[in-house]
């Protein structure tokens, strides 16, 4: 796939030769390349102009954010089909679906449009979509004409529609887990025979030992008389969540019966749990090297073809006029500031040539990747409305003290009191009169930040901490507020809003981490690869659905649930008798069924935990067949063995990448000039800024760096680096 | 510590001026060099004659090992003191450890002879053996005396024992994982602060949600009152032991509850969890390279005090004479076969000039550490004794037959069938005559091997799989005839010895597994890195030993186990009123208790698993104080966290190293060297060889490398790097 993709490219290398100053057309197609190698686009596209202006609008965020509607539309589908979370005649879910499809099917399309018909037709994805529109289509029919003459029937494409999500050009990320995943299986599968090799002998060995000495398990049933259950017994010990259970009754009759279980756990739970660790982990970094240098080739390569549409000669070299180079960065970034736009230039253009040459330009599409922001430098509203009273001696004062160190720590030791207050018992009066006190203060706090920073600097575009404190502060307030009146109409009731807002009044505590430096590095490292967690959010959700659609299907209304206090003796065996006396029902699980879609995402989030897996298992096996167990032990290798190592995977290299990475080069590019341009913003202000969400210490920048002509060229305006995200282009986090 | 040990190595670099053949004192110093390279030993002796025989005396195998044994009888100690698996008199075990204790201070003594003064009394290791000898002895008495009068003290310095064995210089390897550790905890503080803050935010905001709804667990009791009781639950959630049970009663209340355990496991679980294991196995990696690094300074600089001993000059540079290397290399290895001998002075001696060179000669340490084997080409007896026979083309046929591959396969074909022979029931009279026949088949085979191949070569040193194969046959034998013994003497009874032997027969399925290449693989690696696994052992032993001391003394006799059956009431609460109603009870732990220290040792190692160990930790916390808990979470950081993290990241990077290492410089230069001397065994054949236990296959050696004088020059001897192992100098296993 990927080779006919270069080749496409590599026919378009020499276009028609550029005249001075581009055509609309040739700085559109331009603009199209830069900006797929700035989003890591690989899509070959066709060059005549009517193709170009299609690929923008295929590109434009509108269409990917309604095929991604769509998308969740017919995902969201399974809520209301039978069985059902909320029910829905099949005549609407069947008509939302055609919908859907239909959608589908004119995205398609329009990729034909955009795409060649060679690549468009060599390209699995493509096929993949059509050929599950097409199945999807006929189950329809098929299930609505047996519905209408009242025979039931299994609508089985519902499994395929994660198709959807992971197939359409905007799921890189996720396609990209998915292919980890199928670059590890086979090295995984000879670790995992070996594995199984290993369960089987010693499920032979277990039969022999304890099989004919009538042992009993602590519910009376026989023990380990049976070789299918003793290796499924086995593979639950495996995942720990039959230990010690497992081994008591052996263990009662003879202390010499221990090391036999302390063996398989070493070997099998210990060792070859941390192999599949190491064999998933090893490709992982395997396939980040790959992919790295595979994205990296791209990039440059469309940069190229970018830079031979527009470039002229200049002596003896080709460059890009500095017009034309601005009006593609106007393409590529429309909403770009212009001073920001004037930053990149600098950095491209070094020596103010009116050009820039070919090195330079190839980074653009880097450039336009690292954020910038620019800072507003304003004064405060206050010192132009009453200067005098702003500047007294009892203002500066209170703007000192506010910036002051120590007026953060005090805020912090009174969100820990209001802590132990919030944990003590509410109805006390003292305690619940304490709470408007804290209020109170947190009220001063906010109050006296915003009479010392500029406003609209301290609720700044990015500045999340102080967005999260004025919430939570304004939150707590309606809290207290609205539980006050509600005390005194009548005693506890509708509690359930009033949760939420507790919880967020709790959440107050994460400020106290934010000033500990060395929770901050740990904290910021976790935000940063949150996206990315996201990703694998949604590999576990197309594996989950397809899991649960499957899981309604087998278990639809075997296991019920009837009430919270398990009053009738229905209730205490969830409806079914088969259940009678066993581990499911005397856990009270009968609400982990397969009934609707959100309680089968709470059971395999379950059993993605693991614990206790085998007691659903055997449930679901009670009220079904022994085989059962087969879904949920598959379930187990894709999810735990497979993906849940991967995930650990991923964590462990983006913290080694954190522990052992700088900024790239890119990036100490940029903040250089910025430094040069005596615009930025200092380390250490930076740091004292963010603890305060302070906007005033730029003026010691002020005082270091004052080279005047510069800073009236880009008047008021200030720079830094957005993230301190270790390279944000090389990262693992924005790979997989 | 290693600053003062340079220091003194650094004095001694340049001795009076060496003779022109060394004295013997020379020879031994320089001896004792390269042996403490070899064996990485920095221990720092003084250079003085009488000193260095000491140290030669000190380091004598046989003095190890009595130290070792006076280790193991005082650990064991704590099986024959109250409370005792089989009970002594406290004056018998006193008397044993003061003679233990003896000999500790011998041995001390010893060292305190060989090694400089200064050094000595520097060393903390030897600080600390002192102090515990002497702690212990006054613990002694004050016990004794007291036990004199009837009244119970504590032994608390029986939890002190491990000392002897991590600070003798013997447990480099021990001592260096408790490095790692140590190392590992500044890094690991901060996120486990950052990690209690989450459990305990998380338990706030639990209290708030659940806490005054009076709900009820499955068992009956108040569910998230207490904010101790909730961030105890939460804690155990981390480690997956009480999911879902700790979810259900709220989730049974309302759907929307589950988020909020989903939330948790998503940080505290998954998150933190890799978060812990990424930062051991960082500092793991760091600190790897770090010894990697000194050992490789340390090793070097040893050896360059060795050469600066023996050296003198030829024409312009200085050299070591080849008679005296010789010397030398025999007083190190005193028991190296001559030819063996011959190859390293080959390889040391790469122009034949009569002299080793300065870097030939630091290369002797890692030389004389590959093991080669030397393998002498024999014929067959049967050859020598009936060659005429042997000769025959029947014969031929017959030898040609078993050297085939399709002679193994045929063999695991018949493994896999008296697997399932063994799978089915026994007791079926064609079933217990199938296993004569199988007999018979595997006797046939062991016989016919021996007929193909040398026995004494098939029977070699280091043919481990032919050892085990013939082992596992002779047991079947010896089981099968007795089991049909017994069964026609009595029906069943005393089988637990031939449970063992069973055992070993159903092992016999491990060698089907070799016959696989991939599964060859990952078998080897994982038994090269069996030798560091056992560094483990002992970390885990030493940790093991300190909590069962202390658990012993903390909840010795409040949990009984009566009988296998639970008949008596008494039973079904392990003799605890406490108990009534527990879970531990209902689950029928009663054996799991801290009574002796093997019961100890098993209840920990199911703490180390962490399944159901907060039912352990409620049912001790019950009869006993609920601070009890605080010895279970303990346990829980100190293993789980720590310990079992650093294992995996041992096996990470062991998997790693063996997936990218070749083989370590020096063994290319000595397997070049080899097949140079034409004496090498070719790769194929030694796979063939492997496969079969073949010596015969050498003959296709014989013909290809034809020369005939140096074949000669070491008449019938065949050499071979004994191990794959990759780099077994740098390789990890060797270091942590």
């Amino acid at each position: 796939m990927h080779g006919v993709q270069l080749g496409s490219g590599l026919q378009s290398l020499n276009p028609e030769p550029p005249e001075e100053l581009p055509a609309q057309e040739n700085l559109l197609l331009a603009a199209a390349y830069v900006s797929d190698a700035q989003y890591n686009r690989n899509v070959p596209f066709q060059t005549s102009p009517q193709a170009i202006r299609l690929y923008y609008f295929y590109n434009h965020w509108m269409m990917g954010m309604a095929t991604y509607i769509f998308i969740c539309v017919d995902l969201s589908l399974a809520l209301f089909e039978e069985p059902a979370l909320f029910p829905l005649p099949f005549v609407a879910t069947a008509l939302t679906e055609v919908l859907c499809l239909t959608a589908f099917s004119v995205r398609l399309v329009h990729f034909a449009k955009v795409t060649p018909q060679m690549v468009f037709w060599k390209d699995m994805k493509n096929i993949c979509i059509m050929v599950t529109i097409m199945v999807t289509l006929i189950d329809l029919i098929i299930y609505g004409s047996l519905a209408a003459v009242h025979i039931h029937s299994i609508r089985w494409t519902r499994a395929l529609r994660p198709v959807f999500l992971i197939n359409f050009p905007e799921s890189r990320q996720t396609r990209r887990a998915f292919r980890s995943i199928r670059n590890t299986l086979p090295d995984i599968l000879y670790v995992f025979l070996l594995f199984l090799f290993s369960v089987l002998m010693f499920s032979l060995i277990a039969l022999k030992l304890f099989g004919d000495r009538g042992l009993k398990t602590a519910e009376g049933a026989p023990y380990f008389t049976n070789i299918l259950e003793i290796a499924f017994e086995l593979y639950v010990l495996v995942t720990t969540a039959n230990n010690p259970d497992i081994m008591m009754p052996a263990y009662n009759v003879n202390w010499w019966y221990s090391l036999y279980f302390i063996t398989y756990i070493i070997i099998n739970t210990y060792i070859f749990m941390s192999v599949f660790l190491a064999v998933v982990y090893n490709n992982y970094r395997k396939h980040l090297k790959n992919e790295i240098r595979k994205l990296a080739y791209l990039k440059r390569h469309k940069m190229m073809q970018a830079f031979h549409i527009l470039k002229v000669k200049v002596g003896t070299e080709f460059v890009v006029k500095e017009a034309t180079w601005k009006q593609l960065a106007k393409v590529v970034a429309p909403d770009i500031s212009s001073s920001h736009l004037e930053l990149l230039l600098r950095i491209s253009d070094e020596g103010q040539q009116g050009y820039v040459d070919k090195m330079s330009f190839l980074r653009l599409a880097d450039l336009l990747n690292i954020q910038v922001v620019t800072v507003n430098l304003r004064r405060h509203p206050l010192e132009a409305w009453v200067p005098r009273v702003y500047q007294s001696s009892m203002s500066l004062l209170v703007q000192r003290v506010v910036r002051h160190r120590i007026f953060v720590w005090a805020y912090d030791v009174i969100i820990l009191i209001n802590a132990i207050f919030i944990a003590l018992d509410e109805k006390h009066l003292f305690i619940s009169y304490a709470e408007w006190l804290f209020l109170t203060l947190y009220i001063i706090e906010i109050l006296l930040k915003l009479y010392t920073y500029e406003p609209r600097a301290y609720f700044g575009r990015k500045q999340y901490w102080n967005w999260f404190d004025a919430l939570i502060i304004f939150a707590a307030l309606v809290a207290t507020t609205a539980s006050a009146a509600i005390q005194s109409a009548r005693k506890y009731n509708s509690r359930q809003i009033l949760d939420i807002v507790l919880i967020l009044r709790i959440l107050r505590l994460l400020r106290v981490i934010i000033t500990i430096e060395r929770f901050r590095v740990i904290v910021t490292t976790l935000i940063n690869i949150g996206p990315t967690m996201l990703t694998f959010g949604g590999l576990v959700f197309v594996v989950y659905y397809t899991f649960a659609v499957i899981g309604m299907e087998i278990f639809y209304g075997k296991v019920q649930f009837f009430d919270p206090n398990f009053t009738s003796p229905d209730a205490l065996v969830c409806g079914n008798p088969a259940l009678k006396g066993s581990a499911f029902a005397r856990d009270r699980y009968c609400k982990n069924n397969f009934n609707d879609l959100a309680s089968s995402f709470i059971v395999l989030m379950e059993l993605t935990v693991v614990n206790q897996w085998h007691v659903l298992a055997g449930g679901f096996a009670l009220v079904t067949h022994q085989a059962a167990k087969l879904y949920f032990i598959l379930f187990h290798i894709v999810v735990v063995i497979l993906i849940v190592n991967i995930f650990i995977a991923f964590i462990l290299e983006a913290f080694f990448v954190a522990y052992s990475l700088g900024k790239s080069e890119i990036e100490t590019a940029i903040e250089k000039k910025i430094q040069e341009l005596g615009v930025g913003i200092q380390e250490e202000d930076v740091h004292d800024w963010k603890l305060a969400g302070n906007m005033g210490t730029v003026d010691s920048t002020f005082s270091v760096n004052d080279d005047d002509s510069r800073r009236k060229a880009l008047k008021g305006l200030y720079f830094r680096i957005a993230s301190k995200t270790p390279g944000s282009l090389l990262h693992p986090a924005t790979l997989l």
